[in-house]
């Protein structure tokens, strides 16, 4: 992807760096689009529309007129669903038992009285359509979804809205489905991505991707980006621009507190992952640790399908995220963590990583 | 890495590019070499001595003086062993009749009366180091080691010999204890490779390895590169120069006439891999197939630690040569197959790959 095609990619979304940083939070958001990129907030976290409301409303007032979008997690074919009551009834009482047992084990202590956990319910079709209404409400000038092409009714109604639509893509394949079906921009996320991944790595994956969509649509490039010289190799393998998540969690500004997903982040290594199905029912990199590893043990159940895995262990994650211990934490992530040792502010973060990609750019030329 | 790292690369073995070409075939790596690169043959199908010796006096012959490598198959620290027939003994019997009866269901005919299979013994630590005799008696210019550091008597033999040692690493720490044990050029390669491989993606690796051995020793990229773009991204990740070896397996001079692998590997897209340790006990990247599929089901057996696994499977793998079906073959390769869609001459590969790095930096400037 030459410089011009960078180029027309920030100009059409009126950004300064083509790096798109998704972050479930709306202070870590607005300000990687203050520092010039595009801030895209995870809204699957949001199980009340007025919650998402408002963090939007945030996001208006914190991102001086400069662009942000929302990233949803909707499946392009819709699932039967229930509420989220009949949806828990499906989880079987064994399912359950391990977890408390691993709890129990683990040495997580229960909720106190008045702190409960009504688990996250963004993962239901329902609730991600939902985040579209009240995303058309605010200033978004994207709209990403992590699982792929959104229903085409969601694709056009974003278009009606002027609003272009990014889907992820894990394999060639996808990212042709994609393109037909009037996605604006493929993210292009290899296996070293943290969430849900595929077995593609991006090394492999991106400049098939390109050659896939050709000139039609833009191909950002995820997985494994956190230093100028993965942003550059990016453009190298003809990516336009890049899609970084989890490089923003060890960003000052994500407020976390005490919590103890921090600690563990900044202390992993890059072979401190593991893939597996245990967050969402679909497979995800994670954190590997005590709770990842209970997982895989001789004992434990196969993990359930979507939505219902996350039903069954949305508490736990909330209680081990009370509990304070960074060795039991549910915390999806990518190999990139490696290279997360501090807590910086967003701002920071994307001064070095500019000033990385020219250096980077002045060896390879020297 | 800069220009002038990379040239310094070239200057020191005396190739022209920085392309380093990992092959089983003496017709490869010689055309690699002759092409500029480095020729780098693998060792361990050769059970006797006599044959790998005939194998390097080709290599002598056909490289017009050119420099060339070998590939040998040596742990750090020396196992225990016996015989290939004491070895034997240690198969399970379980183990045996799965294989048969996966082959009969398979449809992968006996062997003919006089067509026999000793099993590969290359990776037995004994058969190594007789490898390593064998080579230090031609004009080897680089010893490669596919399982990390050799024993340290065996680079330092090699240093007396004046030849480099390169030792492969899935991780920075491997990277690190390689070059105190010696070794002088580090290959990182990424969980996309064919073969034994990591968890961790090239993406992530290259950087770290670089960043882990600094200025010590170069490191070559290996584990997805298979096109100019990506030759590009592993210099701007900070790679010296690149390793490849699947590539090369759709080379016309792989000379394997009939037989289904090169059908099979043409057919096959980045999606057709999976990583299992079926092939020798550690997990290597192996074309998806039947025959991994036959592995993966619930009546399968757990693979066998290294070096039984592949006594256990040797025959089988030279029964499903012969037999002729693409779709049960035993054929380790990285994710890159995806993009090796013909049978070419190693020549031809070479001027593509060389033309597009050009291409792609030229993309890159603009």
């Amino acid at each position: 992807m030459n410089e011009a095609t960078i180029s027309a990619l920030s100009e059409r979304f009126g950004i300064q760096h083509p790096i798109f940083g998704f972050t479930p939070s709306e202070h870590v958001a607005a300000a990687i689009s203050r520092a010039g990129g595009m801030g895209v907030l995870g809204c699957v976290r949001f199980n009340d529309a007025a919650d998402l409301d408002a963090a939007l409303s945030f996001m208006d007032e914190n991102t001086d007129g400069k662009p942000y979008g929302v990233d949803i997690v909707m499946p392009a074919t819709i699932p039967k669903e229930g509420t989220s009551k009949d949806l828990s009834e499906l989880v079987p009482e064994g399912h359950k038992e391990f977890v408390e047992r691993t709890l129990l084990k683990l040495g997580v202590p229960p909720l106190s009285g008045d702190d409960t956990s009504a688990g996250v319910l963004g993962w239901l079709h329902s609730v991600a359509r939902a985040h579209v209404d009240v995303a058309m409400e605010h200033n978004i000038s994207l709209i990403a979804n992590a699982l792929g092409s959104p229903p085409v009714d969601v694709i056009e109604r974003a278009h009606e809205h002027g609003v272009p639509v990014a889907a992820l893509a894990g394999t060639a394949a996808h990212a042709r489905r994609h393109v037909e079906n009037g996605v604006d921009i493929v993210v292009a996320q290899g296996y070293e991505a943290g969430g849900h991944t595929g077995e593609i790595a991006s090394m492999v994956l991106i400049p098939e991707v390109v050659d896939a969509v050709g000139d039609r649509v833009p191909v950002l490039a995820a997985g494994g980006i956190g230093s100028g010289r993965q942003v550059l190799a990016a453009h190298a393998l003809g990516a336009a621009g890049v899609w970084m998540g989890s490089y923003w969690l060890t960003t000052a500004e994500y407020q976390l507190g005490d919590s103890p997903v921090q600690t563990a982040l900044v202390r992993a290594t890059s072979s401190d992952t593991v893939r597996a199905r245990i967050y969402t029912g679909k497979p995800a990199r994670l954190l590997k640790n005590k709770w990842t590893q209970a997982w895989a043990e001789p004992d434990a159940p196969e993990p359930l399908p979507m939505p219902l895995q996350n039903l069954l262990v949305s508490e736990a994650h909330h209680r081990m995220m009370r509990g304070g211990d960074p060795e039991v934490v549910a915390m999806p992530v990518g190999q990139i963590v490696g290279r997360m040792n501090e807590i910086r502010p967003v701002a920071e973060v994307m001064a070095s990583l500019l000033a990385e990609v020219e250096e980077a750019r002045a060896r390879l030329k020297a």
